[in-house]
């Protein structure tokens, strides 16, 4: 038998390193632990879970723990927390189901994702008060806020929106908190993201901007919401005012955090204890676009950077993780939100100049049915450099600009490549000049 | 009064370059010259108008002749055809709405735009025999074949594919007679042509594959399409075997012909004779892959080569068309089909040594209703530079992958680059692992 390694989080960065561990090692022993019931499991399917437009909680996993297990060969241990992971000797103790084993491992892979940062207010702590985390907490979440008349949604970050869709395809009446002035006020600079807001209003809900909440009342269930400016009447409260990095394991054996609270990792996934990597939501990487240290809990990086940990936990420094371009998507209704590079303020917050334009273009041809406005805003540096796109719309094209969008960042396109760029063209998908491309014709000031 | 630019053709090209010689040099006069009746015209919308799914052919202009004259300060002479040129005194003669008039010229554009080839087959010239070419012919086209029980369609590019959804659209008969073994030849590979050829028959089109057209019979209406293999009894045919450019004018004036048969233009769009560009379907361009000489007769090239035309007609080689990447996408009914750079048979004739994964997967998470099947083929070199993507599938998401791959191939992203873009997810609009990503994956033979 080869080398052990193990990994500990069964999400989509754990899962990732694990197969790939195996796949580049099938001499190894590779172990995987999961502190809940599933694992490949799917988090941003919550709030469809929960509306009902995905059946049920249980498909919101790529893999049964026993498919993962038998057809990669990985011993894979559900429902077992690490309790304690010891350097010196190479071991960790994992409570598996219940009772306390002993793991020794060669590579270790910190994997243990992020969880919902419960801010301070009094209150918080009443029933009723709810978080979106993982799938295996959808039927209890569910079950919830199905006899809710009123829900607030505190946060409008994804998982806000998200929810706050779900409450009301449920019928639901919708109050939602945003202490910025703004909704998605991480994602989005404010010409767009008042689009957004225009939206929810539109479709129901109660949008309070600019509007922190304060506490929460109630005897033993919350009753009310408390903000700055008045009182609110619920049902349930869903709390999404953004998540942590879940670094206690790491912390405990003096794995080194980066200045974002999350695990620090060089491009190759190497914490500061050699042989303990770390990968997913627990880590921090580097943007591609201003080079510095940021965490960005997403899947897709996730994934890559459990690939990348899984490669170099076999064979060292084999292959490097270059960062993120900061792209993210999420949806409002039939309304797509994306954004790519920077936005405009954390641009300016980085002392980068920028220029900017937001165009409003259509998503077909104008003669051709079904099309719909689509709003594209394009930011640029001093030296002409897309570094920033963000797009919103009716209709999913939206996905497809903010890609193309984010290879001409990550690419170092100059506002000429752009226009230059050959975007496809039919009536049915698109005007025959490309969102895009009128954006960067825009930021040229009629030098084409 | 400054000088005077001529500009012959007012289709994308044309329009551009008149449009954009003004905005640069608002003391220039500027004269466009229009052989039919509209001008901003958008032929990729025919099919659709004759389909009835957009209303009339009056639809398929961005501007009447009269708004872009007003609105631009452009003397606009629609039903007139310029009918010599003079390079030595700098004048052309144009038949204006009938009567000869002419006119003084200090730089020229030619953007005299395609046509349909006709095959030198017996018949051919039958009536019932119906091109496709420019908005103001769809009325007729569209009488001609109301009454059509059984329509034959030959050949099975863009128009033959998108011609015979209009007819299926419309309930009739149809026979597709294709050359070649498989629907978009140039277009496609045949793997992925293969799922178009089902879709086809699927929708109940009759695809004759590998069967040239040897003659129309008929007295003096076409009764009957001979092909190799039989003779089939038709109402109507549209023939869609390809188009030419349209370069009568700059032959007459000894403007040179390059390789592809198209006006050779530099990067500038200048022609081999001074002060006389070209631009759009007349003209041939580079390749951004290969470097070689290409014609690619499609909107969005045909409105940049007109903008960079306009732009340097009245400033001297102060812009520079790259060329085109070759992207290209149409769609059958909802079945999206596209292409950027170059395909296998492509590759191959020019003997680049080549590598490819097709892959299947699907347009949103698994667990997320309404997505559907989505094909990507990836084409890279033996530098492992991805030279080319096709994509097929039921969701409009493959104009978004093809904009991405677009940008990638003129970028030069390796395998590795495109695995560790950002690109977008959320379960309504991508699965975790984007397609691209997937197709990158599978050509890194296990690398990651």
């Amino acid at each position: 038998m080869g080398r052990t390694i193990a990994v500990i989080g069964g999400g989509a960065a754990g899962a990732s390193a694990a197969a790939r561990a195996r796949r580049l090692d099938p001499q190894a022993r590779v172990v995987l632990f999961e502190r809940g019931p599933m694992i490949t499991h799917a988090p941003c399917g919550i709030p469809y879970a929960v509306a009902g437009i995905v059946k049920g909680h249980e498909y919101l996993q790529t893999y049964t723990p026993e498919e993962f297990s038998r057809d990669r060969n990985i011993e894979v241990y559900t429902n077992s927390e690490v309790t304690q992971i010891d350097v010196g000797s190479r071991t960790l103790t994992a409570l598996v189901q219940g009772s306390a084993r002993r793991f020794s491992w060669d590579r270790l892979v910190i994997a243990t994702g992020a969880k919902p940062f419960i801010p301070p207010v009094n209150g918080v702590d009443l029933k009723g008060i709810l978080t979106v985390r993982l799938p295996p907490d959808t039927p209890q979440l569910k079950e919830e806020l199905s006899v809710a008349k009123t829900v607030a949604i505190v946060g409008s970050g994804y998982i806000g929106v998200e929810m706050a869709e779900a409450m009301l395809h449920l019928g639901k009446k919708v109050l939602i908190f945003e202490a910025f002035d703004r909704p998605l006020p991480q994602m989005l600079d404010n010409d767009v993201a008042r689009i957004v807001a225009e939206e929810m209003t539109l479709k129901g809900a109660d949008l309070h901007l600019n509007e922190k909440v304060v506490e929460f009342r109630g005897k033993d269930h919350v009753e009310y919401v408390v903000t700055e400016r008045g009182e609110y009447k619920v049902d349930k409260v869903v709390l999404a005012v953004g998540v942590r990095p879940d670094t206690t394991l790491a912390r405990d054996i003096g794995v080194r955090l980066g200045e974002t609270g999350a695990i620090y990792v060089d491009e190759y996934m190497e914490t500061s204890v050699p042989d303990i990597f770390a990968a997913g939501d627990a880590a921090e990487t580097v943007h591609r676009v201003t080079g510095m240290r940021v965490w960005v809990p997403l899947a897709p990086p996730a994934n890559k950077m459990g690939q990348v940990a899984g490669a170099n936990a076999v064979k060292a420094r084999s292959i490097r993780f270059p960062g993120v371009t900061g792209t993210s998507i999420t949806k409002f209704f039939d309304l797509y939100i994306a954004k790519t590079g920077l936005n405009e303020n954390e641009a300016n917050r980085l002392g980068v100049k920028t220029r900017a334009a937001l165009i409003r273009a259509r998503s077909t041809a104008g003669y051709y049915p079904g099309g719909s406005p689509v709003y594209v805003k394009m930011i640029v540096d001093s030296d002409e450099r897309v570094i920033g796109v963000q797009a919103v719309g009716h209709d999913k094209a939206v996905a497809g600009y903010i890609d193309a969008a984010a290879v001409l960042v990550e690419r170092r396109a100059t506002i000429e490549d752009v226009f230059f760029s050959d975007l496809s063209y039919m009536p049915a998908t698109a005007p025959v000049w490309h969102p895009l491309i009128v954006a960067a014709r825009v930021l040229s000031q009629g030098r084409f």
